[in-house]
């Protein structure tokens, strides 16, 4: 049985994860016949969004390990601990915590960083000859994983498209039950909710990446 | 296409939502070619749950229907404003939620209460001949809300079992992926993550109650 750590980024699509994304993740991967370890970093979420009202909740504050808990049912780790050895694959969900908590993409666009567990990790997974899949908007951290040249998605949209290749990867159009597939680099990127307008449709590419990563692991 | 209200409590299976319950309800509902409306009561959540560390957060305080924004990417709407009218059934997923912020059943079990905008829209539509779902633990309200001897299912918890008897209602034994069905009633309950060790395993049983509620709708 193949194993794949998922990395969260917090809980709800404005400042953490986004749900339908995660789950549907989890969901095909069991379908896939494959297991899952859920991880995220043990750190300050950037804000606390209130979904309600789409606003920043000015003076909370909350952890995206602890958050990235509620989604997982509790069965959520440090991302410190992960260790490549003990995965076959490593799958990022979108939502905007992937550009506030796991890398500061919605802060300093181009100029962005990537946290540096999730670098960590996801580079000695790479290193090792794993596969990756990045989700939504998380392959905006494709170029500073990869490196130059890397071929990644996050749909059509024009302005994050531009950053993508600013930052030395290469940005294809694709569209929401599509992925785009860098063969050398195994990285396998899909559009998801930058392109939704359904759960349905979003399962539509979140099973083909799925599908796709477990292949090549 | 018929439309289906559904009735959040929150997010994160301890204090609110069940999340994957609550999105495999959606996608299920996707699949079967109708549409829904998120719904929840705005008040406080009884507590707030590290869930994480599995414990109270003290001090801490959230709203029912912020956090419930959060699972419906922004999507949900004031219980208290739902018209029975506008809908052709009504289904509630489990977690805690149900239990803590939806009714009292976690702190005065078969002593308990639902709370007032619940009560009222799902009596509603059960006066309209309209048919409700209720998933893992929310059966516990079934009592108060449909009146003695109507059937439901919690899977084969004694105690949760012993107090829906003691409400009045008649508790059915039954597998994660079976329904147990009260036709007079219209209410289709099944146990989802009270016995569910699988997000695929739930959706078994999820599935089979949305198929349900929509032939009855």
């Amino acid at each position: 049985m193949k194993k794949v750590a998922l990395i969260l980024s917090g809980c709800g699509v404005y400042d953490g994860s986004e749900i339908y994304e995660s789950v549907l993740t989890m969901l095909s991967l069991e379908n896939h016949g494959a297991s899952y370890q859920c991880f995220a970093p043990n750190i300050e979420q950037l804000h606390v969004i209130n979904h309600l009202a789409g606003e920043v909740a000015e003076g909370e504050s909350r952890n995206v390990l602890v958050e990235s808990a509620r989604l997982a049912r509790g069965e959520v780790k440090d991302l410190a601990q992960a260790q490549a050895a003990d995965f076959d694959a490593v799958i990022v969900p979108g939502g905007f915590g992937a550009a506030k908590n796991l890398s500061d993409f919605a802060v300093n666009g181009a100029q962005m960083s990537v946290q540096k567990d999730v670098l960590q990790f996801v580079q000695a997974m790479h290193k090792a000859g794993k596969p990756t899949g990045l989700i939504c908007i998380a392959p905006t951290m494709a170029a500073r994983i990869f490196g130059d040249g890397v071929k990644c998605t996050v749909g059509n949209d024009a302005d994050v498209a531009t950053a993508i290749n600013n930052m030395g990867a290469l940005h294809q159009t694709c569209l929401v039950d599509e992925v785009c597939i860098d063969e050398a680099m195994k990285l396998v990127t899909t559009p998801a909710y930058m392109l939704a307008g359904s759960i349905a449709e979003a399962a539509k590419g979140i099973n083909r990446c799925v599908r796709e990563v477990l292949n090549m692991a």
